[in-house]
C-alpha cells in the first residue's frame, strides 16, 4: 500500500499556492500570447526564468501544460478555456474569492468541526466585506449555470424579477437578456449591488435593473414578483431560518408565480454528487449553523413556507441543482 | 469542456485543512477504535455530532472512509494503515510538519517565483525550528525507504558510518540495526540530533550511535567514514554548494567508501516521476537556491568532487531515488 492520496492531502495546499503564484504573475495568459520558454515566460510575467521553470513543470505534472522535448510549453485546451485572461470563460479571478477571501475560515476549521459550525457569524455577518470580490469574480464562472437556468425557466413575455442575494447579478441579468419584457429587482448588500448594477449596464440591461440594498431577512421586498431567484443563498442558514426566508418570498409572489433556487443539493446518502457533497464542508467552516441542504430537506422547508410543488433538476451545464417551485 | 480540475486548484486547501482538523480531533484513530456513528464518533473525538458528519462525508467523497446505507462509516484500507495512531505505519504526525512547518512558506510562493527562490534563507537558516518537528514525524514515514536504502547498501560487517542532516536518524538507525558491527555518528542541529539519539536508543542501538552538533558545511566531520549517508540535504542548496559539501564527504571517505545519497531525482525532461518533479516547487518556495537535481545534474556535482562512479537506483518501496557513489 502506498501513502501517496495521503501524503496529497497534507500538501494539497501548495495546489492552490502554485495556482495562485501562476495567476499572479499571469502565466497562463503570457503562454497563451506566444511566450514558450521559460526565458520568454519570465520576460512577460516580469518573474524570474527558474520560478517560471518550476512553475510550469509543475502544471505540466498537473496537466495544464504541454512540455516539449526542446523545454518549451503550451497550454492544454482546459488552461487555455479557463485561465488566460483573454479568454472569455476566464475564472482565474475567482480565486481571489476563493482563497483570499475563504481561505482564513478554513484556518479555524478545527474549532468549526469541536463547535459544529463557524464559532461567529462568519460569510453571513452583515456588511461581509468577502461578498465584495465574489461579486466581483465570480460571475464567469456562474455563467454557463445562469444560462441553464434560464433555459429551464423558459420564455417569459412579461414581468417582474427578485434576484435575491443577487452578487455578481448574472442570473437576473442573463434572465433578463434572454427576456426583453422583464424587469429584475436585485436584492443585496449596498456594496455588492454596485457590482451587480455595473454588470447589467455593461451587459445592456441597465434600464430594466433596479436595486434594494439590504438584509434579505428585513428588507421591503416591494413585491409581488412573477418570479424570484434565490440562488445560493439558503446553504448559509440554519432550515428554520431558511424556512422563514422562504416564507418572506412566498408572501412576495403573486397567485402563480414561482420560485427558482440554485442549490448545492446532495443526495440523501449526502456524499453524492461530490461537489454538492464536498460544500458541506465548505458551509461548516464558513457559517455559524449553515448546511448543505438534501432535496428531502429543501423540499420540507419549502412545503413549511407553503410551496406544495417543488421540483429537482440537474442540468447537464452545472455542478449544481436547481429546485422550481410553484 | 468542465472547470472542475482548476475549481480544485483554487480550493485544494481545504483538503489540506480538512485532514488537520481530521488528525487534530483524531477522527481516523475513533473509527478505528470502534466508533461508527457521528454520534460515537463525536464523543470519542470531543467534537460535535455534525462536524463530524460533515468530515466523514467528505472523507467518504475522497475515498479514505466508506460510508454504510445506515450513515455509519468505517475506514478504507489506506485510512486504517496511514491514518490509525494505533498502525505502526500511522502517518498522521507528518501533516506538523508538512502543513505547521513548511505551509507559511508557500504564502510567500509568488515573491519566490519572482526571484527566482525562498527571499530569505529559508529552510536552511541555522538552526531553523522546523527541523525539530521534520525530525519528530517524518520518521514513520521514511521507514520504508530507510529499510530499502538498507537492502541497496547490502551487508557490512564492521566499521563506521556517518549520517549527514540525520533528523529523525531513521537511516543510519535501520542500517546499524542490521548490521551489528556497524558504529553510526548522526551530524545535524544540536535539537534535532536530540531526536535522533532518543531514536537511537529506543531502537536498541543507542550504544553504537554518536553525534556531531553542527553545520555540514563547517563541523569537523571526525571521520574515515567506510559509508556516508546523505539523505534529502543536496535540494536545499545550489550546485555550487552541493559540490562543496560533497568535497567536504569525499575527504572524509576511506579509500573504496561509498556514499550514499538519497534525493529526489526527476528524469531530464522535469516533469517526471511525478512526486520528485513536483518537489522543485518545494524547494523554490523554501529555499533560496535549492532544486531537484536531475541525475545528470548530481552525477557532475559529484564527479567535480571526485566521486568517478554514480549509479542512480529507484527502489520500488520508495518515491524517492538513491544514488550510490564510489
Amino acid at each position: 500500500m502506498n501513502p501517496a492520496a495521503i501524503f496529497d492531502c497534507f500538501t494539497a495546499y501548495q495546489k492552490t499556492a502554485a495556482m495562485q503564484a501562476s495567476i499572479d504573475i499571469g502565466l497562463f495568459s503570457a503562454i497563451a500570447s506566444g511566450a514558450s520558454t521559460p526565458a520568454a515566460i519570465a520576460r512577460a510575467c516580469d518573474a524570474s526564468p527558474k520560478g517560471v521553470r518550476v512553475l510550469c513543470d509543475y502544471w505540466t505534472v498537473q496537466g495544464f501544460l504541454v512540455k516539449a522535448p526542446d523545454a518549451s510549453y503550451r497550454l492544454t485546451p482546459e488552461a487555455a478555456t479557463f485561465l488566460d485572461r483573454a479568454s472569455p470563460a476566464y475564472m482565474g479571478g475567482t480565486i481571489g474569492f476563493l482563497n483570499g477571501a475563504i481561505a482564513p475560515f478554513f484556518d479555524r476549521l478545527t474549532q468549526a468541526v469541536r463547535h459544529g459550525g463557524c464559532e461567529t457569524s462568519g460569510s453571513v455577518e452583515p456588511e461581509y466585506e468577502g461578498w465584495i470580490p465574489f461579486a466581483q469574480e465570480m460571475g464567469t464562472m456562474m455563467f454557463p449555470t445562469a444560462q441553464a437556468m434560464a433555459k429551464l425557466i423558459g420564455p417569459i413575455s412579461a414581468g417582474r424579477v427578485l434576484d435575491v442575494a443577487a452578487g455578481h447579478g448574472l442570473f437576473g441579468i442573463v434572465l433578463a437578456q434572454q427576456n426583453p419584457g422583464l424587469h429584475v429587482t436585485a436584492l443585496d448588500w449596498p456594496k455588492v449591488l454596485e457590482v451587480a448594477a455595473r454588470n447589467a449596464t455593461r451587459m445592456g440591461v441597465g434600464d430594466r435593473y433596479a436595486t434594494i440594498p439590504g438584509d434579505a431577512f428585513q428588507a421591503e421586498l416591494q413585491g409581488p414578483y412573477d418570479l424570484i431567484l434565490l440562488t445560493n443563498l439558503l446553504h448559509h442558514f440554519s432550515a428554520e431560518q431558511g424556512t422563514a426566508l422562504l416564507k418572506r418570498f412566498r408572501a412576495a409572489l403573486k397567485p402563480g408565480g414561482r420560485l427558482v433556487t440554485l442549490e448545492f443539493v446532495p443526495n440523501n446518502d449526502r456524499v453524492s454528487p461530490p461537489t454538492s457533497a464536498i460544500f458541506q464542508l465548505v458551509m461548516l467552516g464558513t457559517t455559524a449553523s449553515g448546511d448543505a441542504y438534501t432535496f428531502t430537506e429543501l423540499d420540507r422547508m419549502l412545503r413549511a413556507a407553503g410551496f406544495a410543488d417543488n421540483r429537482l433538476h440537474q442540468p447537464e451545464e452545472s455542478m449544481q441543482q436547481v429546485i422550481v417551485s410553484t
